[in-house]
């Protein structure tokens, strides 16, 4: 597949403290690069929950290579592999914008929850990944 | 009616890049308070939303007065009104301990929606209004 | 002046358990429509900080009349006035995209801090008011 | 050491559009719980920033095994080891009140920043790992 890829702005209440984006934020910016991802192939996230499907995490690892702080830009990468039957992992970075700096190097695992709290592949997700 | 009060201590994250509690977070507070002092007379905010009834706000005014910063302990008021047919007027304000110098004051203006979108005041909340 | 605007999406994570977007997140939507604003005409928030001023909120009043959902795009209007002799206002609404529905209606009063604590109105804020 | 313990409740705001508590705010909750740590020796975040040292986390690791929704009560366990010579692992996990159900488990690895960015490990916290 080619790297999906989202470019965004620290916004200044995701500092925290110390001046620098909070460690939980890093979080945010990669569910929203996921969410948007999915919706660049048709898959609403939102959609998903009304008709009882829920995406999930399952595992997050994040390494912190340096910080963002206020001001800065930076763009988020995504790749996505399925892993076992039921899991898709997605390989996730930050990089500052416009020196490539990495910042964070991430890996998610998710799967989706079926509206009786059962773990599945959505047929839709599948589809994506024959494609890719 | 009584006052009702709840005790919080700021947490670190909630502290933006001035190193004081985000303007955006007390509103935070205050909905956790009215959400608290509704589940203490019985009422479920999200139970309310399973039964297609949303409580929302429609008009929020603070004014901060003195910052809260990491370490911070303080507590929330709350005192609730009816406004006109539909309107729950909640006065809140936001004192620091062990000194209780006012940090904000607010009044927070919040309705139902029915599930087709039409503002009414459910009878659950008739009922408190009755009583106190 | 003319009127500053900021587009925006909405991203999942600022949605609550009803589906909507936080009351508390309307104002950091509004904050960082002030700070990019700021930053449009040479004044870096986060710089102040460090020099010792910081700009704060002394007053929100937001009317919520209709609420962003997931997948909603909307943009951001500000204008800046004077308020008395130390107090700057901001006139900040949102609207959605693409049909300019009206979702709040807000005014933000700001000030700044001295590093002794004491409400002032910093030259670089005075120089913007009189250009526009 | 014995572990430390914080017990904290859902606040509504922190769950998303799914009804759960959303994966990034597990982050908050640790961090939180750290912070709290940290203060029960005597050891200040927002104070170490202050004199030019900011803790800061490296690695996050975290396995979502089931989610907290609205109205849950839970608490956070922290135990704390050295790994190499300057870095700290918090082992921190979630359980559900008052069932004892695991939530997360998590492996928080940080370091300490010297204000001139190099990481080191503080005499303060060196002290703590001497005791425990």
């Amino acid at each position: 597949m080619n790297e999906f890829r989202l470019d965004l702005t620290v916004r200044d209440y995701e500092c925290d403290l110390q001046g620098i984006v909070n460690n939980a934020t890093y979080l945010n910016y990669l569910e929203h690069t996921r969410h948007e991802f999915l919706k660049s192939l048709g898959i609403d996230f939102a959609g998903m929950h009304q008709q009882g499907i829920d995406l999930v995490v399952v595992r997050s690892e994040v390494d912190y290579k340096y910080s963002l702080t206020s001001g800065d830009s930076f763009y988020v990468t995504l790749k996505m592999a399925l892993e076992g039957r039921i899991r898709i992992v997605f390989y996730q970075d930050i990089f500052r914008l416009p020196d490539n700096k990495p910042i964070i190097k991430g890996k998610i695992t998710g799967t989706a929850l079926s509206s009786q709290g059962r773990p599945f592949l959505p047929d839709e997700i599948k589809e994506i990944l024959l494609k890719i």
